[in-house]
């Protein structure tokens, strides 16, 4: 079949590639449509070793698997773990010692004609989310994460940097808890999309010193973190969303002193994420940049590394 | 009035310091005895620009004041704040944008015959509360913040990175919650104090990698930090007890990846601090380990820098 294949820093169109074998446990799945993702930009630059077929946000039909899953669009949870590690029997399962994540850890991706995933993972996509929008989920998922980690109230005052596809999701799904929201970012037309949906957005980076509640850091780069670490309050916590090329330095005193809150956060789930799609409270089809069939995936990737550019997808068959 | 006197990195005694006049609100206080803090040593090392009077951690009866403190033993929270600025109302008032600071920030310490503080900073030592044991009331509360922030469950694996002043206290209030401890220092003598209390000690910065729900760095270096944040399961809380001096390097795209939380830890509460030396629940006596007139105040210095002392005390007059 034919598959995006990373190897060695090298992205290649590969029509070699055996359709994947069906361990016990798990649906083969026929990719409909793939989009890349950021964290796709950055395994190619070499920011983690990875070998294998790239891609881990998709929506397919499940070929082999479950009588209840049969030719039904499905998401799925990217995290493939074994439910007996002390990790995952203390209820974190993303986290499994023993995890392979699909497109970045272990497990061939989603930019090919097929993938393998177990059935747990498998989400139905509801008849009302266009495969367009489903293809969000995994995003969608991760900027949810947030919520689960930490309470949002209505009253608190919280800055996104960023306005790139993660920002965007985050910001949209922040703006969902009518809190006093405001996104800085360097791309007038993604803070438009934003805009356009009554949230404040900024181009400048000299926000309000010490007066957030929380800082949500979407850019990966340390001019981001500086942004969000400035913004907050005493006491105010930082999320870390995105993740970084290289080591991060900071001033840690400040820190103590302002007894400030730094989180890491990843993936998400899936179900909120679905309902939210569905119920139309996010809207995702304006971040879709272009389509590329999959024997064009180079193109595509060249596509989604352009300033300015969004969600780029790749088609692998029609629905 | 005698004092120890900071300015321009250079420690002297003076005699010539006026015994500070009662602003509205405060109260005056003859000092009894007052302890050393590593905070005194780093900003004499320059950590922080401070011109004035050191010293934060005392013991000292009312001079002038309100009837019911006159003549009484009192402590004194260090933070001296407006109560009118945002911060205050919203609840933080140790985080106040226009507070001063007891030998720290803009207001004259505790090595000195006389220091004054707003009368609501004062605590009134209990009768069965030795003067030596009353002195570790701001450093016992300061450890005792980190449970008014994060939740420490008896079933938590905790690791301790320190055995000084400031790991002395956090090992000995985190023992208190029947929690898997284990503390880990570079002293034998000092890990020794804590074992002596069955409490789990190891010379080894090698301890068990992604093992542990919390770890409290307590010695303000970034070998420290580096051995806190290895030991930590994802989603763990590392907490950041001591102020750095310069800036700290991390790995943060593997925070995000292990979603770790990262929390800066100061000031905390007196009444339970007051409450646990009162019950003998903490034992700190073992850790003075001299005693200088004020007027020998530098040699008491020269002394607390030494590697291996814990606590060095100055005394001001007789109780």
């Amino acid at each position: 079949m034919l598959a995006l294949w990373l190897e060695d820093n090298e992205l290649r169109l590969r029509d070699d590639v055996p359709i994947p074998e069906l361990p016990p446990g798990e649906a083969l799945v026929r990719v409909i449509r793939s989009g890349i993702c950021s964290t796709d930009l950055e395994l190619v630059r070499g920011y983690y070793p990875y070998t294998g077929t790239l891609g881990h946000e998709f929506v397919g039909r499940v070929e082999k698997g479950p009588q209840v899953l049969r030719g039904r669009r499905t998401v799925g949870e990217i995290n493939a773990v074994c439910g007996e590690c002390p990790t995952c029997r203390h209820g974190r399962p993303t986290h499994c010692e023993n995890r392979t994540v699909l497109g970045i850890l272990g497990r061939n991706g989603a930019f090919a004609e097929y993938l393998t995933l177990p059935v747990e993972n498998l989400h139905l996509v509801p008849d009302e989310v266009s495969t367009n929008a489903a293809i969000f989920t995994e995003p969608l998922a991760a900027a949810l994460q947030i919520q689960q980690q930490i309470q949002v109230c209505s009253k608190d005052r919280v800055l996104v940097v960023g306005d790139g596809k993660l920002g965007q999701m985050v910001s949209q799904t922040m703006a969902l808890t009518g809190c006093d929201l405001l996104v800085v970012g360097h791309h007038q037309t993604k803070l438009d999309l934003l805009a356009a949906r009554g949230i404040r957005t900024t181009l400048t980076d000299v926000v309000e010193s010490r007066a957030f509640d929380v800082a949500v850091e979407c850019t990966g780069n340390a001019g981001g973190f500086s942004v969000a670490r400035g913004a907050l309050r005493p006491r105010g916590t930082l999320v870390m969303k995105s993740t970084y090329v290289g080591e991060l330095t900071y001033d840690a005193s400040a820190v103590v002193v302002d007894e400030i809150t730094m989180l890491g956060s990843r993936c998400g789930p899936f179900p909120p994420a679905l309902r939210l799609l569905a119920q139309q409270q996010v809207e995702v089809n304006s971040l879709i940049h272009a389509c590329y069939p999959l024997a064009d995936g180079l193109a595509a990737f060249e596509h989604a590394q352009r300033n300015g550019v969004l969600k780029v997808l790749m088609e692998m068959c029609t629905e």
